[in-house]
């Protein structure tokens, strides 16, 4: 069966994966775009929004195993977007522009529907208002036997590991610290969930660390 | 002026010291004995306690450096041992046999005063019962301009970090999870005690962090 798959998921020492005080100024919170120190780096992220070529290491090497094998991916409303409660209109579109990377169906989780929006690219964002369990669901059909990719944030992450779902996460673990905000571990017993590390890969920018469900 | 450090400190992935329920049998707690799988495989761990020759790459390199320059050490009491409350007899001696690997003078903090035991080798424990700027004075004292050691546990690193006197701690991060004990991070905010990570070092079998006061 398809795998869910978490792949390049940035965080701190501390197991921060995010800052606090998300909004529009600071997508992923007060401090987290230094998270992202190792992404922004590669010849990946680079060939997205860059304007120069990127490196071609380890760090490039791990983000492109992120996009291989990938027919869907799940978002937190929160990582779509900086708008809470009701969609006051349709003109927010996610923060990625009008090609956004994923070139596949997207099932954003939201408690307010909203019609599906088809991008360049072969995006479309579907949301979903049934919770987690509908969402993969959906996920999975559109993804016709190819992986889904879980995005984020933390929050939705973490609702998905305590409902035991997460085949495997590839977090990038880069060298900062951010003492507040969303952490990935705080309060989950990951053994407990079935969870255990299958690989460590030194990275230029980021430690690599592979957990599987045993 | 001489430093405090702490060093070849054992932290799985998701931030914990020791694991849950610590006793005579798991001194670190159940399952923190994973923890240590990188520094048993050193030359360093061999030359004190095992049987073989131990490896001599990074890991070993970083558990040398924890020994250079060092004066005294300071270790919780949990860590001299898992006898609680008043000393029933002073036959506790610590969990190292007659000859310690410390070689300087030890200050072991403790509510429950107790004479001084000379060990062979250089070794002696010192009880201290008022606290841990007390036990850092006379540790200090003793190096003679020396660093002093702080050997851990969990508890009274933080206790020291949150008095902001620890000056550089080296994390070893092995490819564990352990889900419950004694968590390092939780709660403390490092940033805003004032620490970074000045380096990181990708061991055989651990990632070696280092946190350095700004």
């Amino acid at each position: 069966m398809s795998k869910l798959r978490v792949q390049s998921f940035s965080l701190s020492l501390d197991g921060y994966g995010a800052g606090p005080d998300q909004d529009l100024d600071n997508p992923l919170g007060v401090g987290g775009v230094g998270l992202m120190g190792w992404f922004f780096a590669t010849r990946v992220w680079q060939r997205m929004y860059g304007t120069g070529d990127g490196e071609t290491g380890v760090d490039n090497t791990m983000a492109e195993r992120g996009f291989e094998g990938i027919g869907a991916w799940i978002l937190g409303r929160n990582m779509f977007g900086p708008v809470r409660g009701p969609w006051p209109d349709e003109s927010w579109k996610g923060w990625w522009g009008d090609e956004p990377p994923y070139h596949v169906p997207v099932f954003v989780l939201t408690h307010h529907a909203r019609p599906s929006i088809t991008m360049q690219g072969g995006t479309t964002f579907h949301f979903v208002t049934d919770g987690i369990h509908a969402a993969l669901e959906q996920a999975r059909a559109a993804a016709g036997g190819r992986d889904v990719r879980l995005g984020g944030g933390v929050a939705t992450v973490r609702q998905y590991l305590q409902a035991r779902l997460i085949d495997e996460l590839h977090l990038a673990v880069g060298p900062v610290l951010l003492g507040r905000g969303e952490n990935l571990y705080d309060g989950l017993d990951f053994p407990a969930l079935g969870y255990e590390c299958a690989e460590t890969v030194a990275g230029e920018r980021a430690t690599h660390v592979i957990l599987r469900r045993a």
